[in-house]
């Protein structure tokens, strides 16, 4: 048995937490599953899951765990970190800026108004589309595969795939995306093929996973680029750190700040209900709750974070 | 002798801090005097300060720490606190945002494009204007003591005082906080006299300090609410905890994600080259600074916070 | 008998005036009276007046041709024409743009966005602030004085006076025409006190007319200048074409482009419900009808002149 | 010898006209060709050539008026012509409004903010794209052939071909437009395919003509719809009407109003530096200046036509 077995805090998450998910399910009612694809939208307007992971790689789980879905906007983090990896700070934030902003998630206002006309951080729309250019790789399957296993690696699970009817309804669909990134190419911030770049990062948005995958996957973060299941370094620290700061700025669309105010941990959310959070130097959690609110993240999920962020004071403020 | 004087952190800090006030002293070069007002333009380019200030009470100093500056933007974060006091939550967001914003410290544009049209946060100067209508008191006069009193009892310094040359250099000059406050009364978020209510708020902006009174008042921020010199509660814990969100997310004006990424401490910023921050838990810090880099913050003080942060891994991320 | 009465065109306005104005009646009800201060909020709903006059002074008028209101922005034609007189085109249009702009008539927004921040064009509310700046004249006093003896040349009518409650009422209540001056002060368009010049602005705006003052006032324009019941000339043949020009690219606000699409004549409307315009070389139109539509022009005022055109293909396209 | 030869004002012209030109190519060297495609770069710089064609069809041409060069935005007026004939006016208007704009001719910014989202008017960019997809036609190649034909049928020229090499290089590196039509896509305006729409757009942007041929063209306008020469109408009045409101408020990109005041004649420009304009009932005027001011109009093209306007006295204001 475990260290952490013994803590008070994990026996209070067990006991609770079936309460506690219970109580959060609630707020499933309260939000809208993302429509804008017909795979997305096919989505249970009621499901909860929830799985956090120490660092001996217990977990505890909760709801439906099991409820596979793909990680849209949540890979941004793991391909800024490979993005980082492949090319450095200094390429990297010459197309990407660094500042949080309150937009829309996928406005081109900003886009205009600002100088020098790059994308202002990296995990808006326009900031990932510039990131999935930088990947390395002679094509953008080359790429793909590339980033495919990365996540396999982070998520020490090789059986992560690309869901391909998804990955294939986004790219007919997202007339938004492919606006930003001509956009973008105009504004000579992508160089390659406007297409390829598009391919890439539709693939990433397509990854499926669990929450177990997630809390993974943010064990990872939470321990700073190190896997402390298999004592793997698979990131450097400093790139965790910047992945980390952005998370907090802006890792949960236009709500970013409320969610710092009341619930204090770096998170990325994603349109198809998955939460990526995580509380540093001790567990990795992941949710998934697919009915969102109007700023884009997880109704149920959102409050389930807030409830466990303020019965253990994690808040990192 | 107290616990931290026997921190090998401490030792450091006292045996290697004039050399790396120095070092930064350097980047004083590269900045400019903010000049908009004669009263800060007369301030001298080269001047760097900093004192750190543990929970003994105990500090280290470094550079031109007696050198006097007014506190500008950083009032900010304590008339938020303030204005949380007197209000509560709920009032205080039904007039301002929660959200960063990497615009410009002082431009309408998120006001006009936003709805419901009230500022994005607290921190901006519009969501300053709007906090300083908050604050209790029957007219501007008793509105800005009270703000005074405040300040004093958290710097636990009855010296503490209002730059009147400054306070009316502001008041004639600032044309656009003044258009700024009209289009807020405009949109319904001030309800008093726009001219009353940028008084209190050209006021509270206008407190004279030195970067020991910031790492006085820092040092409570960094102990939530409680002066561990007093032991004196001074705030709710929750209401700092906000603060610290805000300086974390947009403190440093449109560098808050930069400073965010590359130090990782809630700071705040003023235009007289002041920098409040802390290290969440151990000291309290004030630098002061006042040649700007174009964002506005001091270039000296951020390299200097940079490099302490660097070397004592202060990280929050 | 003047040459005119025998026309075809005059016999049938005589004849058909009456007809029209009372089907263009129903559409007051569409409208609303601009509520904005309470002496505009007063004003009847299904007021409608009309009165055309020729070059030798007949009239035929219709409706509530004697309803007596304030020129509000129709004003603005008219100190753009005295600003060119007292101050010549050069600085003029070092204040002003020459660009007709789709936004709404009190947006900021385009103050911001647009290099070198001075407003699109003299007929927006921000430009005509910069407008009143122009006005020779020692104080603020004599400045009004100097444009109220203008108006009152041009419309022959030395009876034309100030409202003075509709003065006041707009200048305790204008925030947002005070938030765009103080931000036109702040960009370097305003070089004299803001309250001065705001009071100016106040002052022309609140000048009380009739529909036959209007068609008086409209018909030296449509003589280029020259009054032709005086044989008088008024202004220079340049400065009208220039207002001309404005009034067909941004005379009706936000519908200025739809109303030269389907009129085609020079017009400018108030938030009073007045419209002033005008067939070159023939007649001065003046109306009013206090209920606007959302694009701030009088709903039944548009149909009627709309009507005109039509009748009497006076479109200049 | 038809009655316009012997008007002093085509006499003047006659006469007049190699000096005019002489003098105004003179400002060819403030300009410069568009250099965002290869084939428009190959434009000499100090090219001038006008022609101006009476309803007799006898023409008066200057310069270099056999210099053949594309439509580029020219073809705007006319694909909006076809519209109006193909769809009418309720459906047209619910795809674009009719309001001027004082926006750069390829921003985005104003669909993002204006409600209901559609672009301002159907001569800039964003506008004219959603007119292509308005066409009728099978497919792209019968919709572009429909407009090739109807251009040849106005400019009572079979011969008026496509450039494709300029079709070619623009389809490769438009990326600004294809941003632009992807946002309509996303905002429902364009209903087709956007790659087949945009291959309408960039085929009548590319047929290439000479002044004489826009001359032409411009006379079928100026006479409201009907081809004086072989006396045919091809269009209706009221579309014409329209067509020529939209070039006085907004048909030479953001230097319109500044065209207006200036010349007052309704007018087309295009980034390969023609001019369609015509005096309304009396002539179509045909002009090309590769040389560009920096808001997209021909340098030496303004200022001849400008010149020929004060000297006749043309302006309709």
């Amino acid at each position: 048995m475990s260290q952490n077995h013994q803590d008070s805090a994990w026996g209070k998450l067990q006991t609770m937490l079936p309460q506690w998910v219970h109580e959060s399910k609630a707020y499933t009612e309260d939000g809208q599953v993302a429509a804008y694809i017909p795979e997305l939208a096919r989505a249970p307007q009621n499901v909860l899951g929830i799985c956090l992971m120490d660092a001996a790689g217990d977990t505890v789980v909760g709801g439906d765990h099991d409820f596979r879905f793909t990680l849209q906007s949540i890979s941004k983090v793991f391909t800024l970190i490979l993005a980082l990896m492949d090319r450095g700070e200094e390429v990297v934030f010459s197309k990407v800026g660094m500042e949080p902003t309150g937009d829309d998630f996928n406005s081109m206002l900003k886009l205009e108004l600002v100088e020098p006309g790059i994308p202002f951080n990296p995990l808006i729309n326009a900031g990932a589309i510039a990131i999935s250019s930088l990947m390395a790789g002679s094509d953008p399957a080359a790429q793909t595969q590339r980033i495919l296993q990365f996540f396999r690696d982070v998520a020490d699970n090789p059986t992560l795939a690309i869901n391909h009817a998804v990955h294939r309804s986004e790219s007919d669909t997202a007339h938004r995306n492919r606006s930003l990134a001509y956009f973008l190419k105009d504004n000579g911030v992508l160089s390659g093929d406007v297409e390829d770049v598009l391919d890439v990062y539709f693939s990433h948005c397509s990854v499926e996973a669990t929450c177990t995958d997630l809390a993974r996957m943010a064990l990872v973060l939470a321990n700073n680029g190190v896997d402390p299941i298999r004592n793997l370094r698979l990131m450097p620290r400093r790139y965790v750190q910047i992945a980390k700061t952005f998370m907090i700025t802006c890792g949960m669309y236009n709500a970013s700040g409320e969610f710092a105010m009341n619930v204090g941990l770096p998170a990325k959310s994603g349109v198809s209900g998955g939460i990526l959070t995580m509380v540093p130097g001790q567990y990795g959690i992941g949710v998934v709750g697919p009915a969102l609110n109007r700023k884009g993240n997880s109704t149920a999920g959102v409050h389930l974070i807030g409830k466990l962020s303020q019965e253990f004071d994690w808040s990192l403020f």
